[in-house]
C-alpha cells in the first residue's frame, strides 16, 4: 500500500528511556545502529502492505550474538520495544517498526557454520537465506525441506520465527519439523540453547517448537540447528491439468489424496487466477471458468506415481494433462503456477490470506470466498495447496480503491478489504479452519485471535509470553 | 525389580487434606474411586522396573472428561497430588504413584470417536491402545505412524505425554509430528483445547508441542486429534544382514544413510544381543561377535529401494544378507528382533536405557557402551534405531545382584546400575546427544536432567510449568 505520512510517527528520542537508550546503543554497537531516516521508514513495512503509524527509535544491525545481547540488555534497562528483524518479506506485519521501538536486524549474520551430512543437520545463523542454504546442500544431494515461495529472498530465522510453510509440507512438513535445537537470547541479555543435535530427544518441555512460530514474542533466535533431507533419488515428475471448473479440479485434488499416493507438491489455482496468469503470459485462451491443478511426484517411485496421478486427474475429468521428467518442460508447466503473484500485481495492490481449512472443506472454502468476492464487489483470486488444505486468497484491490477518501490506508487496506477478511476468516473457523497456515498472525490478524483462541486460552498464551518476557519489551502490539 | 513393602508408604486419608479429598472424590465419583490396597499396590510402578516407596491415596478411573474436571478440581481444592496414568507401559516411572497422591487413569476412556479419511485424520479418547487405532485403520489402507515398541498394550495418551518415538521415526517423524490438538484439563479443572484439525497452522504459540512429552507435569490429555497416513501402494521389503562384527555393521548403516535412501526401518544390534537371541530361538550359531541389521522399505520405490540398499549392505561387509517382499519370510527376518527383549529376560531382571546421539557418532556411543560395560562388569546388549541415533542399552542385572545386602532395590536397580548409567549419559551428552529419545525422564532420569537443560534452563522448565499448575499438584516429582 502507499506510503503516508503520518502526524503520529515517534521520532528517535522523542522520551527519556528513548534518548538514554539510543544513546548506550551508539556507545557500545557504534556504526551497527542506524538512525538515518530513510533507512529507518522502510522498515514501518513489509510485504504485507502494512505500514505501522511510526518509525524506530533506531535500527541495530547486529553482526554477533553478544551484539544481539548488548541490544536486550540496554532495551531492558530503558524498558524500550525490541522488533526483531529478518529481511522484512513477512505477510503479517510481523517485523514492522513500531513506534519508538528497537529494530533488531539480524539479517547480517547469516554464515551457514556447519554442514554434517551423516548426522543431516546444518548449524546456520539465523540471517541465512532459505534458498542459499539449499543451494549449498544441493551439490552434496541434499535439501533444507522448509520451501515457502519467499524462499529466495526470506531468512531461516524468519521462516521459523512463523513457523514458514510452502508446497512441500504435505510430504515433507513445515518449518517446526525441520528445527532441531535453537540459540535465543532473551529478553534480558541471557542467552538460551533448546533443543539438540539428535533426530530425538524429549528431555523437558519442547522449547524449541514453543520459539518456532512465536513471531519474535519471546527472544530472539540468534542460531538455528536444523534437520536437511536427502534428495531421494529418482527424477522429479511434474504433471499440469486444466479443469473446465474449480469444483472438478478440488474433487480431482481429493481424489488424488483418496489414492493414496502422496505427491511432492499439488497446487490449485482457481479460474480468476488462471485467467489472470493466462493474460499475463500471452498464453492460449483456455475455457471460461477453467481451473488449474499442478502436481510434482519425487523419489524412486517418482514415474509411476506420476502415471497413477495423471490417470486419476484425467478420470477426474481434467480436459488437459501434460507430464514430463525433463527438467526445461517442467519449467515450463511450474511457471503458470510460479507467475501467478506478478500477474496479480498489475492488477492491482495485492493482500494475500493465509487460511487453512480441512482438506475435505476446500471445496466448500472455495464457494465462500466466491460468495465473499461477490457480496463485497472484489476479485479474491485464490491459490491452494491443495495437499494440506492451505488456501492464499489475494484481495486484488485496484489503485482507484486504494487512498479513496475515509479509506484507511496506514493498515495498509481499505475498510471494504477488512471487512471481507472478517467474513473470510468467519467462514475458515466455521469450516474447523485457522486464520492463518503459514504466515502468522503479526499485526494483521491480530484482531481474530481471540476469536480462535478463546479468552482464556490467549489469557493462557500471555502469561506463557510473560514467563519469557516479563517487561513486555518483545515486539509489543504484534499477535498478542 | 522386586515389590517390597516400605515403612515409608503413606495409607490413604493418612492427612486431613488426603481424608477431605477422598470424601469428596468418593461422593463425585462414586464406584470409580477405587481404594483396594493391591489395586494401589500395582500402581507403584510400570513397566521401567522402579517401585515407589509409597502408595496412591486413590485410583479414579475416570470415564469421561467431566471425571477427569471433578478429580482435578477436588485435587486443586485440597491440593492433592494427581499422577495422570494410561496403560503403566512407561520406562522411566514418569506414571507411578507417589506417596498420597490420586491416580488419574484414563484407560477406560479408550473411543476412537472419528476417523476422517478424506481429512487423514482421528481423534481418540486417552485411553485408545496404540496397535487398536492402527487395527482400526488398516482395512482402509491407512496408518497412525508413532510406533513404539509397546504400541499392542501402550496408550496414545501416554504415547503422547511421552512423546513416544519408535522402530519408524527416521521416515515417518515422532508423536508430535503425528498430534495436530489436543484437549487437555487444567489443574483447576477447565478445559483447554490446543490446535486444530488442520496439516497447518500458526496462530499463537504451539502448546499443542508443549504438552507433547510433558508427562502429565501441565495437566491431564482427555482428547487428541491425530495425523494419519496412507499406508503407502506397493509392497514392503524387509532385509536381514549379519556382519562379523559391531564396528562394519555400523559404518554399513551409515553407508545405508550416506546412499540417500531413506529405509523405514534401520535396527542395528551388537553381539551380546544377537548371543542372546541365537541362544533363545535356538538357531544356528553366527560367528562370535556378529552383530545383526535389519532394514525395511516400503511404498512405490520399495523394490528398488530394497535392492539398493542390500547392495549397499553388501559392499559393507556383510557375510549374509536376506532379502524379501513375502510377508511370511518378512515376519521370520523380523522375528530375530522382535525376539530381543524376551531373550534378555531369561538373562536377568532388565532395565532399558534410551540415549540418542547423533547419527555419526554412533560408533563411539557403541564403543563406550562396551567400556562402561567392563568397567562395572555387567552385561550392556544394546539394540539401536540406526536410522536416528537412538540407541536402548540394556543393563542386564543376574538375579544373584538384585536384592543383594545393601543393594537398593526401592529405586528399581542396584546402585551399580546407576553408576554405570551415570557414566553412559555423560559418555552420551559428550557426543552430543541427550540422556532420553523417546522414553522420558520420569523418575529415573530426574537427576540428569539438570546436567542437559543447565541451571537456567531448568528454572526456565520449571516457571513454564508454573503457568499451568500454579499449586504443583500435577505429577510432583516427575521430570523436574
Amino acid at each position: 500500500m502507499s506510503t503516508v505520512t503520518d502526524a503520529r510517527a515517534t521520532g528517535p528520542g522523542e522520551t527519556g528511556a528513548g534518548a538514554s537508550a539510543l544513546g548506550q546503543l551508539i556507545d557500545e554497537l557504534g556504526d551497527r545502529v542506524i538512525l538515518d531516516p530513510a533507512a529507518l521508514d522502510v522498515l514501518r513495512t513489509d510485504r504485507s502492505g502494512w505500514w505501522s503509524e511510526g518509525g524506530a527509535l533506531a535500527l541495530v544491525e547486529a553482526r554477533s550474538v553478544e551484539d544481539v545481547q548488548a541490544v536486550l540488555r540496554i532495551a531492558s534497562a530503558h524498558r524500550v520495544p525490541v522488533v526483531p528483524r529478518g529481511a522484512g518479506t513477512g505477510l503479517a506485519g510481523g517485523a514492522t517498526a513500531t513506534p519508538g521501538a528497537i529494530v533488531l536486524s539480524v539479517r547480517e549474520m547469516d554464515r551457514i557454520l556447519e554442514i554434517a551430512l551423516d548426522d543431516e543437520i546444518a548449524v546456520v545463523e539465523p540471517g541465512v537465506i532459505n534458498a542459499a542454504l539449499g543451494e549449498a546442500l544441493e551439490p552434496h544431494g541434499y535439501a533444507f525441506s522448509p520451501d515457502p515461495a519467499s524462499k529466495a529472498i526470506s531468512t531461516i530465522g524468519g521462516n521459523i520465527a512463523t513457523n514458514a510453510g510452502g508446497l512441500m509440507c504435505a510430504k515433507y512438513g513445515v518449518t517446526r519439523e525441520a528445527v532441531l535445537g535453537l540459540d535465543v537470547v532473551l529478553p534480558d541479555g541471557s542467552l538460551l540453547s533448546t533443543g539438540r543435535r539428535t533426530v530425538k530427544g524429549v528431555t523437558g518441555y519442547d522449547l524449541t517448537a514453543l520459539f518456532t512460530g512465536s513471531e519474535g514474542t519471546l527472544g530472539v533466535i540468534v542460531g538455528a540447528t536444523v534437520r536437511i533431507r536427502p534428495i531421494p533419488p529418482g527424477q522429479l515428475v511434474t504433471i499440469a491439468a486444466f479443469f473446465s471448473d474449480l469444483t472438478a479440479a478440488a474433487a480431482a485434488c481429493a481424489a488424488v489424496t483418496a489414492s493414496r499416493v502422496r505427491p511432492a507438491v499439488m497446487e490449485l489455482m482457481d479460474a480468476l487466477t488462471v485467467a489472470a496468469v493466462t493474460r499475463y503470459l500471452g498464453t492460449p485462451e483456455r475455457a471460461p471458468g477453467a481451473a488449474f491443478v499442478l502436481v510434482q511426484t519425487d523419489g524412486a517411485g517418482a514415474a509411476e506415481e506420476g502415471d497413477a496421478i495423471a490417470r486419476v486427474l484425467r478420470e477426474a475429468g481434467a480436459f488437459s494433462v501434460e507430464q514430463s521428467a525433463d527438467p526445461v518442460v517442467a519449467a515450463e508447466l511450474l511457471a503458470f503456477r510460479r507467475s501467478m503473484h506478478p500477474a496479480l500485481e498489475v492488477l492491482g495492490e495485492v493482500l494475500i490470506e493465509d487460511i487453512c481449512v480441512p482438506r475435505s472443506a476446500l471445496p466448500a472454502m472455495f464457494a465462500e470466498i466466491e460468495r465473499i468476492g461477490a457480496a463485497y464487489g472484489l476479485d479474491i483470486p485464490t491459490v491452494a495447496h491443495a495437499g494440506d488444505g492451505n488456501l492464499h486468497p489475494n484481495f486484488v484491490v485496484p489503485p482507484a480503491i486504494v487512498g479513496v477518501p475515509g479509506g484507511e490506508v496506514v493498515g495498509g487496506a481499505p475498510d471494504i478489504v477488512w471487512q471481507a477478511a472478517d467474513e473470510l476468516f468467519e467462514s475458515a473457523r466455521r469450516l474447523g479452519g485457522t486464520l492463518t497456515g503459514e504466515h502468522g498472525v503479526g499485526v494483521l490478524k491480530r484482531r481474530w485471535l481471540e476469536g480462535e483462541l478463546g479468552e482464556s486460552g490467549l489469557e493462557l498464551q500471555r502469561r506463557l509470553k510473560a514467563v519469557f518476557d516479563p517487561l513486555g519489551i518483545m515486539n509489543p502490539g504484534k499477535v498478542y
